[in-house]
């Protein structure tokens, strides 16, 4: 229950629309909502400004379906990360209006118009192999109302590609940036913008980058301030925080 | 090196004014020199939004004192962290009007007042021993002209101490949580507020804490989205990049 | 060789009834032997208070049903972990009373009716994910006549879905967490009741949660104190540690 | 907040007494405060059974001393860990009564003559290196009101030792079992007893020891059933958890 | 574009034969040749001195024939590395010169005759599964116009085998040592010759080799002078750099 | 070269029928040919006792039949390790006399009957799961002419087991002691025998073992002396060195 | 008590020279021998054929001192490791005949002359920082009756080095192989001899060799069968076990 | 003895002027020069391009003072490492000539003038605290008559800098980059020139850059071709293949 919906139901009973037991009844199912496979959490949107995204990796199209169901009650908007084509044709089957973005990985779903955007989110990936990963991170950012431009292939082994995107980089609010093997995009791309940079580790390379982990530890090492770190592969967090800081600077 | 003068090249070229060797040697720079000198500056400040901060450990007391005061030639602010009281006595020779932050260990010095707060932000500590790290996040932010609340000794084993500062958490534009041992403190502030956390491993604890990595890893797997990490025990990193999402919200 | 054999021993030297080459043979195995035919037994679960189970994972169908026939000839119940479907086909072919227990992955079987419980066995999961472990801890418990409740869904990021089921956690006599990701939630219930807790690390998570390494260490630094940790997914060995500690408590 | 006050909010709205916004603020406050006021209390003691302990190391003896005598104010005991000479020193001027236990590195002060033993704690070292830590898990049992008995120099490269001392390791309500280097005596104890085994793993050793990191692998991979882990050298955390098992045995 | 193409298109301005419009066209085109799934870098050739390889391991046969024929359109010669046969059939399909080399898994391509050596490579295997890195390693090195040797199975257990190999070994300009396992091959073919040792760890081994690393952290740490080390399974990092050696050495 | 051979370099260079510079290359690569030729031989099997055996993962059954027929030709006696049933059924074409030995995964051949044993090897397993890895080392150690004793299911947990053994350990000229999870069995018996004790760290296990490497870490950390350790799951080079001791100690 | 000394209280029994209550007091004692600090495991002579060593770093002189005199009652001889000048002040003044040996750190004591030696052990260093630890090895084995013969810097490196030892390394019944850095001595030589190798790796290194980590994985993965390791630094185990084998082989 | 002695000694004996016997004499001492600490391998030059330096870390100033002298007497160059002001001091008194370079702390000596430069090195340090590994590199280079070119504190987060430095760069035969924390500068210098880079990472950083492994990883996955890693801080390693690579170049 979002808080529209919440002072949408105040006013009603201001207003003599709804009178108290009937109010009552709907708050006190308010922070919990029983599915059958978890508590979903309907508060959060309300106490953190996002609803809980699902995580399809792991689940079967059943479970993802009814659990995008159930969000879709309570919440104007519904974001499946990490899924399957057979997880989206679950999805769409009981939400005709949910979309399937690639290379996202992500079933997306909205109740109504999107909202007017609310700041603005450069999300850059070094390489094609970072792709998925970094629109993860711009789907997600644009599913909480962020302007999204993408940036991809600038490495820092070619540094004129990157430089020559200076202007997209400078214009952002907030900025997320992907990178595997070496992972020093951030680096550099935070030596050249004031605004926040959240760099995400990919789990692309091979032999000694360990599944991210060189590019993690570059990321955390970063000799440039004003970069924090996500999880390895993890666009989903990126985006969300990188909208966040966006819709902050927006207002 | 944009069209216009890539044409003035080749004209010299055809006009014989330019010979082939000399006219190679200016193209393969090409990509480069062109964006550098165009948009490149030197001046940290300008493109990144802060000085040079001096990271002091390692450094003799002569070595910090000399490079504060050419940063003081060039700025209105000079930050100094991981300072020891004799790298302070040596400052202050050059510059009285410096002044030691403890438990932050940072000597900061100002040309001037302080400028209004401009966005708040909130930083917390789980416990008494993680404050030396909180305390560099926060005087870092308040160099940056961000209002601080310090909040301390909240860790998860005592939620109800977490719990009752709600609301300061909830008003700040920014939060820098600062844990050692277990790392959790972010995951539970995170699921409290909408504002991005900026997550801080210390290296407090013993054994299979390793030095902070215990923490670290349970920051980048938080299971709270909004919620990004930096490097064991950098508390300026985080703080900083905390005051810049403050302040693009009060902008 | 309790000192009366001692004696004889060095009688029949005396009498010269035995050579020093026999007698210097018998005494250097001494220590052991003595020890062990006096106190050692050959049935565990007099000896531990619980048979052998079954570890399936890697074994084939017919050397588990084997394995679990064979026990059942023995104790008046049997456990076996870790079990796929044609495990259990196998099983019920030789021992048509046992059953399959999901999402533990677990075959039981019983001889006669289930003892009356003895002690209380609290089994949290933090999320939907880590249910195959924590269902896997119940049934154990319970194989062990602990009475369990089972707590799902109350990760650290919502707190207020932990502290809706306070009542439930204080009442138990011992207490299975188990958790994935960054592994907090058994220092946020550890800070909440005054019985032991036993934490599990879930291999739930990706990237750096290093297939439950992050969780581990997280648990063994937990600031709670009152938190003792066992192998990561091991079920098996937190749901045995409790129903003991459970049935100590009720005695 | 109950559904008793929420209704009185959604009355007081109706009869226009509460405007919609100072309603909308408290409803979202909800799910934390309403849990924290009814059931969270301020006093750790009542709330998991035991004060904070202080762990010296890393604080100077002023704020040891400053802090055991705080915590005297409100408990009949305080236990002070890794305390050195000096600390002893300056507790001791603050709190007369207060001992100092070798090799443990432990600090105690009782109000009032010790309670009557409640339960009963083998604490168990594999070598004499391992006594400082089996020592403070003893002293730490023993300010929870634990009989203890000490069993030293039992390793499993000389079995004949450990299973001489056979009848004392089960009678114990609860083990602990402190051991460094392959950390194996854990595996061997928990095979011969039926009640619950805290292992301690023990920075003893050198090369590939790691500092306690073998040990800790070998004891969360024991092939005994009934064995927890705590931290590297965590003897406190060891003491308490195995008082408490004894405590509740005991009841 | 090459170096060579750029001095003609020079010439041919300075000649008169092409005019500064056509030739402003194709220069501003330079640096990016815009592909369907990569800003492909043609300018690198002219940078680095070799072209961008193409990396086919989790690529599909349609993106990395199409990554070749644009490649192909700029240079004269292209090298695809860890190629699978189905790679070779759709290379094959645009570009019927390509050969397809095994067991590098390399596929090549040229535009004209082969240039004349340019200095000698010797690429050395420990054994016969360190083969494919090798052969990667000398199919890399002669598309870079190298003479490459290859000695194979001189493994340290067997140093006669190396020793009876020791005329090739120092006949060469630079060398590349493919070995796993231990990884001491560098080390002792380091102590023979005075030639740069380019060493590479290959994950050939099993249990404790941990896919590469030990042989990695033995080549990094080896105490003969003149190693220096690339990535696991690197053979084309290798080749490149040991055929740069020897070019210049050529020269 | 000896002292006669470059006696007689520098006698014809000092009468003018060598020149400077064919006798400075030849001097150059002095110290290595010399001792080559003098003392280094091709035969493997007299050098260092045992032909090379060829180890089947990861190649393929035609590879590995001709390495196995090669090999015929030139010793007495072949043996194939990690072998699946394929490879076994490509080397009984070209060697009829092969047999297939299971759990050991090992191919053996011999050409005429076999020799009377040569010492005696126990070989240990702690687990039911760690009997492929024994039995690899058994048939190796049979392959080498020792007589040898298998010992299974002695794990730590149930000493009693081990102690019933007691008297075929100590008869053993060598001992190989095969454990998983947390390897504590050679410290064990490390403890009760003379003999050398080859520790074998197995890949049994789930979670915190690592694949092996918990095993690994506690051999090499044994209390035990008398203990060495041979890489993860290499049972082949356990019964090679422990045949070989067992062969010295019965000349 | 060793084997020597309970044969000649048994041949007193016989010959009526000891009665048997006296032998039964003596005898009961046996296994244990109570000591300040530990119980030392005086029967472990008879029981694995070498009396404890004592470990000297970490503890006191006195503490040193009083188990070197308790040892010295039971035994014939004594040997202390890592001792330092002041260890071997305490000793001598306890055990006038103590010896102190360089560079291997180690007190050593005998009553009577050595016997006569039984078996050959060869032991190497890779390099002179090496020399202690190689230095332990070989006291360690000439304390248990071997003849020692000592290798020095003979590193990979520098193979010329290692095969003009060629004779004296095929001579010994078996070898210790010392070596930090990249490890790679012990594959050289077991390529060179059939004698078992016991391999040491040591602490000497810098950067990536992790204090001797990259020693020990080379020397586990060796490709040279007939090698087994010990852990980091350990001389003594190496000395010990290698002198075992050559006892065996000199029978 | 040097290439350029040996071909002295055999035209003397060419020429009539020494005698066989005498040259005999000197020839074979050649390859082992007996120290009091160690067999230094004077060979090493004539087979390798460079004689041994002197580690001196670790080592007695009276140590690395012989060393050095010995060194002295059979070639016409010294270099010491690592080398503190204690043994500058020793190796003075023993080599007047012999000069201390700082940061790099090395001692070198010549006997002679300096040789006429043979190619270029580009010694490239990220940062100020980089220096010291940087002119280790630069010394080494510089002894083995390279010309050296430093160029020092252009790390990527501030490209301009490096941009401003492209020819400098781009003229050197060799490249040596040495970088800390995240060590993403190989990566952008590799992708700037054509001459082989070797990359070192550094142990400058705090945290999660685990004493230059961060920077050791982020090297050895550089997306650049082109670029060959030595082990942390190995300054010296990088200048000699650095000065190899140059030399050849410039023949």
């Amino acid at each position: 229950m979002d808080r529209a919906r919440l002072r949408q139901l105040l006013e009603q009973v201001e207003r003599g629309e709804l009178d108290v037991a009937a109010a009552l009844e709907r708050l006190s199912a308010l922070p919990f909502h029983a599915s059958a496979s978890a508590t979903l959490d309907t508060h959060r949107e309300l106490r953190t400004g996002f609803p809980e995204a699902v995580y399809a990796a792991g689940k079967t199209p059943q479970q993802v379906a009814e659990a995008a169901a159930a969000l879709a009650c309570a919440h104007d908007r519904v974001l499946i990360t990490r899924a399957a084509p057979d997880h989206y044709a679950a999805v769409r089957a009981l939400l005709p209006a949910a979309a399937y973005r690639q290379p996202a990985r992500c079933i997306i779903w909205r109740n109504g118009a999107a909202t007017a955007p609310s700041g603005s989110v450069c999300v850059i990936a070094a390489g094609t192999s970072d792709l998925p990963v970094a629109d993860e991170a711009a789907v997600t950012a644009e599913m909480l109302d962020a302007a999204v431009v993408r940036v991809t292939d600038v490495g820092v082994a070619g540094l004129h590609r990157l430089l020559s995107r200076l202007e997209a980089l400078r214009k952002a609010d907030a900025l997320v940036v992907c990178a595997g093997m070496e992972g020093a995009l951030p680096s550099a791309v935070g030596g050249l913008v004031s605004a926040p940079v959240i760099a995400v580790p990919t789990s692309v390379g091979y032999g000694a980058s360990y599944g991210g982990l060189a590019a993690l530890l570059a990321m955390l090492n970063s000799c440039a301030p004003g970069v924090a770190v996500v999880n390895i592969d993890n666009g989903f967090g990126a985006g969300l925080i990188a909208a966040r800081i966006a819709r902050a600077a927006a207002r």
